[in-house]
């Protein structure tokens, strides 16, 4: 195993003596945030008055993370390092608040939280408290990026916010229990991904304190050989730090990290300057102290120093026990308050020793806050891309190929910025993107074989099979202050519903701090969508995403289906413009019929829903029925549906409807896209059927429209979990989505149709029963279907 | 590095040649199903009329599964074993179809698909061809417990399986696309958890072929020495069996596994038989052949064997480029079907010199459709652990903690079946079930110290700080024949939601099948829910999982939210003894008052909503407004909201329904448990105003109702997205779902109240500006909301 350099070196005993008045005056305050409500300073003896009346939060984690804040301070100030730190185990939010309290960056952020005793007495009553701040590190503590809430991320939020950041150092504090979730297990690998030319450096912290909620940890428990393999095996030079001793401590974690950023620099020194190309092994930090440390050892006779009973609220009866009021005054005073802080509360010079200035500080970042950094993209015109369009549904194009193009001119246009990353799991190609290849690589650290193809030293495209990667690097680089887009099979972005609701919650809650600026948003292309897992069948067909964050802050989410390839281009060049949101785009790369022209296309998009007067049969007058549709698949059949209904029931005047932005069918008050009644009742009618033909589960519809006059002669046909390995149009035959169906549900519908619709209704019922015999003969959709184009 | 024990004395000469008869003839059979529809014995040369219309399957990760499973049958079959394979590359569906034909299990099946020549073409032409079978390993893949669609789970399905199944060796193929995921990086810790003395073995074979869809792979592309390191650190012995001749990869592979085999029995002799006690270090094997491997080495002049362009379909032109189909014949030919298969197309005796018989055959091994071994839990009578309920309302108990009591009592009862496992992300205790922990430890394989408690070798209780390894090793637990419970933080249960997906598909389709029996349901008991994160505040709040499983095929999905600690004794009464079904409990572990008496739960459980007539203030005649709850919280709210109108407003009829299964709100004809019109109209009121506070998002009490008569009347109030960390009752004011609001609903809903009503309303508005005021000044409720009880 690796030592870290010789420990006495490190820390003059001034340096100690002031390191040691920082961590105290940190674990004083993170105590205090937890307990007390009044007599910040204990000037007087606590009375139990001066304690909350609900005792929240978590302590356990505390001491170790301020731990950590100390020393970084040391070693940005004493090498003048652009440096951030995401805090794993974020549930230790007093810790990240004191550190930024004591160094002013959360008076300058909140000035009503002075850096006194008044700001003290506010600092630890707002704490948890109704009207506060909340637990954990989140939106509101400056200096993060990271909501420690969940479990999981940190890793990959600190490669995503080094990615291109080649002079910034991104500490990551790794909780031996967050150690144990699968996307954490997953991100250490992401050092594949870091070049050492143009990427900062990041530096593992695993934190050893030995305790989850209620349970050892695994990594805590498994002999260090084991964990010394491990750690290697992840391609890490472990450093050790082990102690609890605070003096041996302070000594060995600052020979560690002065021994770790001396290897930093000399690796991105070769890198850079040597032109050295081996793979690098970046250095990390194990640190292996107790949980809770310097809190109570023991509580009413059982041990909770070191163990698992230190997780949240050590000493929990401290208002109406006296005994433990008592000991929590011993506690508190142990750190010898007096001595860290002046009478006026003002933290003293030795306690400010370590502290960086200016932007250098933790809590001061630009990094950390991502949107002060971040520049428009340059979006080329759209013209350039677009595909001509004639005549409507006659030549086909992929989607997804088309927007490639336009792709990689905006990797070509940031090739010397580098703030654009295209990031998926392993499916560029297969999503028909890899034009972007033409103007950036894929980024690959490690052995390349010369069969291999466009993989790159310095690359910008991120593929990795794991979507939880994928997702939070992504967040990670958009935090920070950069654009991207992740393009991802639709069935399986669920794997990352957690995360973003994870990253919705923090921007509906980042933008109402004014002092956060507006990041770019949060770009989902799903593809290789539902309607045509032909490969894949059952387990790939899942189009629930788009329910999924419609559950969330309306001011957050969008959602956009364009219907082909020009209106995909228009959607694609909207949301790389926005900002704070969380955009899902859904979109096919399988050969999609062009419908509109880019012109056309734009209206329509800006509009986000309207209604196609060419493939319609309208004449002036109110329909007699609404074709709607949304989705690329459904488009079609309904296109293909108005056709037949054209030619055998031409005297029907049918209107045909496409939605490309799914929340303009809420309601004007529940979404800021939303259209109000008498829009909405312009385009739907308030009495005709309206048969709605979407790209995922029906009910959404009704879930968006319910409040609509016309919502009872609303009938929506999609995806009813109704899949399997077969062909495109036995998928929307077996959901009752293909156009015959659409005709018959027309038909089922109308009042007063000519008598001849019955045999126009047998006639289609005849067309379904046909693609079932022929499909289960030739194994291929029906030669009419598969040779239809538009002849409206 | 470890190597396998001396290579040539594994195999004798003869054994080579039908070993590698086998895998010719499995590898023949897997390229015959991506491409044939007819001549499959190629008795004439090929025509483009024999090639499928439509070319789909996944050829590159199938040479590999053959050769897996062709030395699995040798193994079973010198020692007797039994033994399942988890195929994680599951996309080589084709392959582990080749096996289960090969050895008859396939045909005994599906007695359509004969061990023959016909049989034979109907298994290449059924093959990804509409109504035939999906291309992955799927539920109707005999001996799989496992969908390969999604990657990820495989290795946590093998521990799952191997728990409690002393006599079990699960195999686990693990591709290195899957090795990326998060949830696969994950599951290597599971070796912490498997106990030596009740547990099988878990055998990993780990597949480096190189490349996933369009990259190598990241274990594939590091030093050995590092990968060594890394597999070591995960707790294992790893075997490498690396090349490209088969001959030398046969002789290799058979010499590994023998080693692996008898280690493992080494191992479990010395835990079971010599009282062995230290932690065991299990064998793995690495396995490094080519992707593609017997494949076409180049297609139209580029490299295809042994690269990513393996992955699907090597030669996609066949039907229409002469060179490809004659390439495609040789390839086949390459095989030497002719040896393999005699004129009848059977297979030959060397080719089935390797089978096992019976049971012990992989397609037909009787844990890989667990139904079959299933036994009804032994469940105690409810009413020892019930709740006395003198009257409603003025009693309170943690729900979960009275459940933990009757948890307790089946982890005793099944102490010597071994077949029940709870299993929860550290929670287990801070969801208040510990009792459990008196009937059994947690299971725990590292190190032990002192202060640690319930930790045990033998535990049944599984905790590690992953959602995604609670869920995995659960499924696998279920599929393989055994019960479960998954309890869960309600907002992180999101981090499964993919995987639930996929398991509510495998039970969709193996509910179809006819020859697979029913396996017990997957449990979740979600709680810490929503409304009581007073700890952790917003990153814990999400209700939504209720919404993502409803998406799913109704006959399989099922939820409920009981009110108390009763009505949750009778759903988990309920939901243990089903079968086939994902069933999602939502209940508090907070203080909650009863309501109902084990009489009542058990009748209003068993009718899945009622009216509460006790908390109404109906008398025979129509109510003025229905007042409706779903979810312990919001039906306290409802009750105080009840007993303020009854002060308050006495003349109104209020009639109070509570909804426990929340599927009875769906229409009959789309959910089992749907209510008839004439049902929902009784309870609900076809003209009332209905307020209906609800625990999760409101709109999926639209969406779930609106095709009711009176869902115009149906006024919901949830959970917005308004969190924090705060107060219990500010929650539900910040939300709108409190009684105060919930009276003023019922004022301005319901027609030609008295004109004392505006001042009633006012009195709540109040009370509401009162709270606001009160919590910012004391930080926490008001007395008169946190002392109420039901008097009404």
């Amino acid at each position: 195993m690796t030592e870290a350099a010789p420990q006495e070196a490190a820390l003059s005993e001034e340096e100690l003596r002031t390191l040691d008045a920082h961590w105290r005056a940190a674990n004083y305050l993170a105590a205090g945030q937890i307990y007390l409500m009044a007599n910040p300073l204990l000037t007087e003896p606590l009375r139990p008055e001066h304690i909350k009346p609900r005792l929240l939060g978590h302590w356990g984690t505390s001491p170790g993370l301020n731990l950590v804040y100390t020393h970084l301070n040391r070693v940005i100030k004493a090498r003048g390092l652009d440096a951030l730190c995401v805090w794993g185990p974020g549930h230790g939010g007093p810790a990240v608040l004191a550190g930024s309290w004591l160094e002013g960056s959360y008076s300058e952020t909140y000035p009503d939280i002075s850096r006194d005793g008044a700001g003290m007495e506010l600092l630890f009553r707002q704490f948890s408290f109704p009207g506060g701040v909340p637990s954990h590190v989140a939106p509101e503590t400056p200096g993060s990026i990271h909501e420690g809430g969940e479990l999981g991320y940190s890793l990959a939020h600190a490669y995503g916010a080094a990615f291109d950041n080649p002079d910034l150092l991104v500490t990551c504090v790794i909780g031996d229990g967050e150690a144990e979730t699968g996307p954490l297990a997953a991100s250490w690998h992401s050092d594949k991904f870091l070049d050492p030319v143009h990427d900062g450096a990041v530096l593992p912290v695993l934190h050893l304190n030995g305790y989850k909620i209620a349970n050892p940890t695994v990594l805590s428990r498994i002999p260090e050989s084991e964990l010394d393999a491990l750690l290697r095996g992840y391609g890490h030079e472990p450093l050790y730090v082990t102690g609890e001793d605070p003096a041996q401590v302070h000594r060995a974690l600052a020979a560690a990290l002065d021994d770790a950023l001396d290897r930093i620099a000399q690796m991105q020194r070769g890198a850079r300057e040597e032109g050295i190309t081996e793979r690098v092994h970046w250095p990390m930090i194990v640190l292996r102290t107790p949980k809770g440390w310097t809190g109570p050892a023991e509580v009413d006779g059982v041990p909770v120093e070191g163990t698992w009973r230190a997780h949240q609220v050590p000493l929990p009866g401290v208002r109406e026990n006296p005994a433990h009021l008592r000991q929590l005054e011993q506690w508190l005073r142990s750190y010898r308050p007096e001595e860290l802080f002046g009478p006026d509360g003002r933290p003293s010079a030795d306690v400010l020793a370590c502290v960086p200035e200016g932007d250098r500080r933790l809590g001061s970042n630009p990094h950390a806050n991502g949107g002060v950094l971040l520049r428009d993209l340059p979006l080329p015109p759209l013209d350039t891309f677009a595909v001509a369009v004639d005549k409507p549904g006659t030549a086909l194009h992929e989607p997804t190929r088309v927007l490639g193009d336009l792709l990689e001119q905006v990797m070509e246009d940031t090739r010397e910025r580098r703030d654009f990353r295209l990031v998926g799991p392993d499916e560029t190609a297969s999503n028909r993107l890899q034009a972007v290849f033409d103007a950036s690589g894929k980024a690959w650290q490690a052995e390349v074989l010369p069969v291999d193809e466009h993989l790159s030293r310095h690359g910008r495209v991120l593929e990795i099979l794991s979507e939880h990667l994928c997702q939070g690097w992504l967040e990670g680089y958009l935090l920070t202050g950069r654009h991207g887009l992740f393009s991802c099979y639709e069935a399986f972005v669920h794997i990352v519903d957690s995360m973003v609701n994870q990253h919705i919650k923090w921007l509906k809650t980042s933008r109402q701090l004014t002092w956060r600026a507006p990041i770019a948003s949060l770009n989902y292309l799903l593809t290789s969508h539902v309607w045509r897992q032909d490969h894949n069948g059952f387990s790939h067909q899942d189009p629930g995403f788009v329910d999924h964050v419609l559950n969330k802050s309306p001011e957050v989410v969008r959602v956009y289906l364009p219907p082909d390839a020009n209106t995909l281009l228009s959607v694609a060049d909207h949301v790389l413009r926005s900002r704070d949101y969380v955009n899902v785009v859904v979109a096919g790369k399988q050969p999609c019929f062009d419908w509109l022209t880019m012109d056309q296309a734009r209206a329509h998009c800006a509009r986000g829903a309207g209604i196609w007067e060419w493939a319609g049969t309208e004449n002036g007058a109110e329909p007699d029925v609404v074709l709607a549709c949304a989705g690329d698949v459904p488009t079609q059949e309904v296109l293909a549906a108005a056709q037949l209904l054209r030619t055998h029931l031409p005297e029907l005047a049918v209107r045909v409807v496409n939605v490309v932005d799914m929340t303009r069918l809420l309601p004007h008050e529940e979404h800021p896209h939303g259209m109000p009644d008498f829009e909405y009742d312009g385009l739907f009618t308030t009495d005709k059927p309206v048969i709605f033909a979407y790209h995922g589960y029906p009910w959404l519809i009704h879930r968006l429209a319910y409040r609509r006059t016309g919502h009872a002669n609303l009938h929506v046909r999609g995806y009813k979990e109704s899949g399997t390995t077969t062909t495109p149009f036995d998928m929307v035959v077996r959901n009752d989505l293909d156009r015959y169906r659409l005709v018959m549900d027309v038909i089922d519908r109308v009042p007063g149709l000519a008598v001849r619709a019955a045999a126009v209704r047998q006639t289609m019922a005849d067309a379904r029963s046909r693609h079932h015999d022929w499909i289960r003969e030739h194994g291929m959709d029906l030669p009419e279907v598969a040779e239809w184009t538009w002849g409206g």
